[in-house]
């Protein structure tokens, strides 16, 4: 089915298109302050989504969940150098109660490192105590000049781990630990597409010693930092007096951790999977996994609110055969609905709003992002068929005649919607991975760079570490060395001309 | 079992038995911002149990989450007169991003009406629209003077539900919806004995028509405001100039309430339900259901991290029996644990500490407020025996033969861990309700007032309406109405010679 879309092309405006999926897409409003969002239920259900998954994961691991504050007095900010150095120009600060002035002003975390080493040097007093492995959901704030939905907020969320180890080699597993766990999420469960590799020394997180991090390369071919992994050294430590009793009965600085992944993440999903028509997202994170387009429903409210409850309506359609007067056991429906929903299956939107026709539901069903939508009408009540269409192949819809079905309730799995969306989600996988492959070019000269990231390449090259050049790069192509990936043998640099045993990731970046 | 208590008497001292119960039950440490917590693991999780089951009660009203952020420019503070009079004196207000001064000042949300109400503005066009009904978990902050971990914080975190409705008896009636929501839940999963009622118009919320509360009594006869409900007529709405379209083709200002329980409520639970031995929770809230203190483990890392992994010291007793070399085998057992856990069975923690003696873990259980505390120690090995301590009733220890175990790890409910969980979830909510009956008392004349609330009683008082009488017992005693509760029959009032049907409840309040 054919209908006329409402999303900018992306070929005529990537940014005005990425704009129309969040907003038309239902996800989010702009907030009263610039760079800030109104999370609507969607977003907020997809982040509670990642959140789950995430939750799991980090329990597996033994990391315990806390909550700690909002705010930290503006000096402790000074504690570590090179931490002040990197946030000191974005940081929020609150000078005033009502009208009157604070005696110290306070900062809104802009990530929680200082929070964090305050709360350890409280707590810790023996290399027995450790590992202490915690994290945190947060908000954040962090003032940015050039805002976008989610792929840069001047307020965003995220989880934050914070660990401290006895020994250099547990805290340095550990991070790489975290580093696996987020490939492994951002390829099985998101979908995308990803380098992992080291952060150049410029790049690195400020105040750690190192940064693994995990990038993916949006349709535009820029690239966006989806998850990183800091190991902290003992910088933290040292700064926040964090000594412990070690098992030689001295005292010693431990070693932390710190790693995170964001809001930044939904845009990642977005700008990867989306088309012309909307929203497309793997069925794991999907808030609606099945939009359901009912076509024949009136406008009788007592029907209304029970074929929401009620599951599909192919149920509803042997219901309304079985029964003369359907209303009239409403309560059974909607005790077998609960028990589904209940059972945690699918997550389900019906579209029965009869001031809208079969086109402008489908528009709607299209922006939604949900993996299946279900269309039936008069039509298929006619044929006795049901139109089963997978968002990324809509030119190719599933027609089922009704009495494929078992209609028994407790059996509706036999349907299989689960193995339509897993086809879905591998269909968006390899449109990622076309577009990764296809923006992707591999350079023999530092003078190929400039071509490419303007035709919004980004390029793979043997590199020898030089902060000098980087920064020409970022100053005159806007690039940045996104990370650094080991290479199986040395090859020679593009930048000297040495044998080097890393590849750069060269792009143009959110 | 006796063992030297590390927690001041509640009689030798309430503020510090508190302190003490919240620092040593290990639930918080203090934030560098006076009035801000750092809300460890057991905190956090007891946090994140309460919110799991108040969502899935707000799932079933059809109420959907959202996150809004967290500033809003302080122009908009002055929108709604009464709501500025009520919050301006200690909202926290942000003039500067790193050195330079903001163009507008931003205040961190005090509650969230405000914005709500910019949000409804942007959605709003439609009564067909309506009911919206929209909850968020957040932080929240408020400067306060006098703070008190979880009782009364300058940050805290909440739910706070927004809902705007078509017709005024919809909002109304979903207000009330709200209330005893919240009501069952204070009751039946806290075990809180309770007062619901109206507010006075002096303690109604600061833009709202009218203000259900859900009032409990501590164990030092104070009132707290555990949740509350709004009514907020139009005033949002108007303010933020919400306006809909009616069915009659006329555009007009529609209904809201707002409502909200916070990390009070954890404050409310401690004070309520713990002795003088340390935290006591009701079952399903406690972050530890048991409490496991094994005595003959030696440090062997291996061991203990499958014991840790293993279910119960019995299973691992009946293991040890069966197998010579146990750890040999500690993948299948890893994999028992996992099945298990997955079931989201009981929340259980492993004492196995070789540095402490009986006496110093068995300090550490009862600190816990885990309900159920098993002992396991060479003496029982001896005896082939069980040691099972209801936390509320730990003088009378159920000593059990071990042959009277199903040791098949997939009937361990046999147990009957639930049953005696359950039994001493009825200690706590008789010993509570004890506690709020022997502090009331029922006052016949103004004039008693004083000496009863000396005595840490609250009065019950047939009263009538009047703020400037409310505003002499505040000024007077330090206390205040905390509700208006109908009475069947209209009686005298207290205050005045004429009959009313209302009820006061007189009392200090955190």
């Amino acid at each position: 089915m054919k209908s006329k879309a409402i999303i900018t092309p992306f070929e005529t405006d990537p940014t005005k298109w990425y704009t129309d999926l969040v907003l038309k897409g239902d996800l989010i409003a702009y907030g009263p302050v610039k760079g800030t969002m109104f999370l609507k239920p969607r977003a907020t259900m997809l982040w509670n989504l990642i959140r789950k998954e995430l939750t799991s994961e980090f329990n597996k691991l033994g990391i315990e969940e806390v909550m700690f504050p909002l705010l930290f007095p503006e000096s402790l900010l000074e504690r570590e150098k090179n931490h002040i150095k990197g946030f000191a120009p974005e940081v929020l600060t609150v000078t005033r109660v009502g009208k009157e002035k604070l005696k110290e002003a306070l900062i809104i975390r802009p990530t929680s490192e200082i929070l964090f080493g305050t709360y350890f040097k409280k707590q810790l007093t023996s290399y027995k105590q450790l590992p202490l492995l915690l994290n945190q959901w947060a908000n954040i704030m962090r003032w940015e000049n050039n805002t976008r939905p989610f792929l840069r907020n001047s307020e965003f969320h995220w989880q934050e781990g914070h660990t401290i180890h006895a020994k250099v080699e547990d805290a340095k597993k550990f991070s790489e630990t975290i580093w696996f766990l987020y490939k492994k999420f951002l390829t099985e469960s998101c979908l995308l597409p990803v380098f992992v590799g080291l952060k150049t020394p410029t790049e690195t997180f400020a105040g750690a010693d190192f940064t693994y991090t995990v990038e993916t390369i949006l349709k535009d071919g820029q690239a966006l930092q989806t998850a990183t992994s800091h190991y902290l050294g003992n910088n933290f430590t040292k700064a926040f007096d964090v000594e412990v009793l070690g098992p030689d009965n001295k005292h010693y600085y431990p070693f932390g951790t710190s790693w995170g992944i964001s809001t930044r993440l939904i845009g990642a999903l977005i700008m990867t999977h989306s088309d012309n028509d909307g929203l497309c997202l793997p069925s794991k994170l999907a808030p609606i996994q099945i939009y359901i387009s009912l076509l024949f429903v009136k406008n009788h409210p007592e029907l209304k609110s029970a074929i929401k409850k009620f599951f599909m309506p192919l149920n509803y359609l042997n219901y309304l055969k079985k029964n003369k007067k359907p209303i009239a056991d409403i309560e059974r429906i909607e005790k077998t609905w609960s028990e589904l929903y209940d059972n945690n299956n699918f997550r389900i939107e019906i579209n029965d709003n009869p001031d809208l026709n079969r086109n402008e539901k489908f528009i709607k069903a299209k922006l939604s992002g949900a993996p299946l939508i279900i269309e039936f009408g008069p039509n298929d009540y006619e044929k006795k068929q049901i139109t089963i269409y997978k968002r990324s192949k809509l030119s190719e819809p599933i027609i089922k005649n009704l009495k494929d079905f078992n209609f028994d309730i407790y059996t509706y799995k036999n349907i299989t919607f689960d193995d339509l969306m897993i086809d879905n989600d591998k269909i968006l996988k390899e449109k990622a991975k076309l577009n990764f492959d296809n923006h992707k070019v591999n350079i023999n000269d530092i003078s190929e760079l400039e071509e490419n990231l303007i035709k919004q390449k980004y390029c793979l090259a043997p590199w020898e570490e030089n902060p000098n050049q980087e920064e020409n790069i970022k100053r005159k192509y806007g690039a940045t060395i996104r990370c650094l990936i080991q290479l199986e043998n040395p090859e020679k640099a593009i930048n000297s001309n040495k044998k080097t045993s890393y590849q750069a990731v060269i792009a143009r970046a959110y």
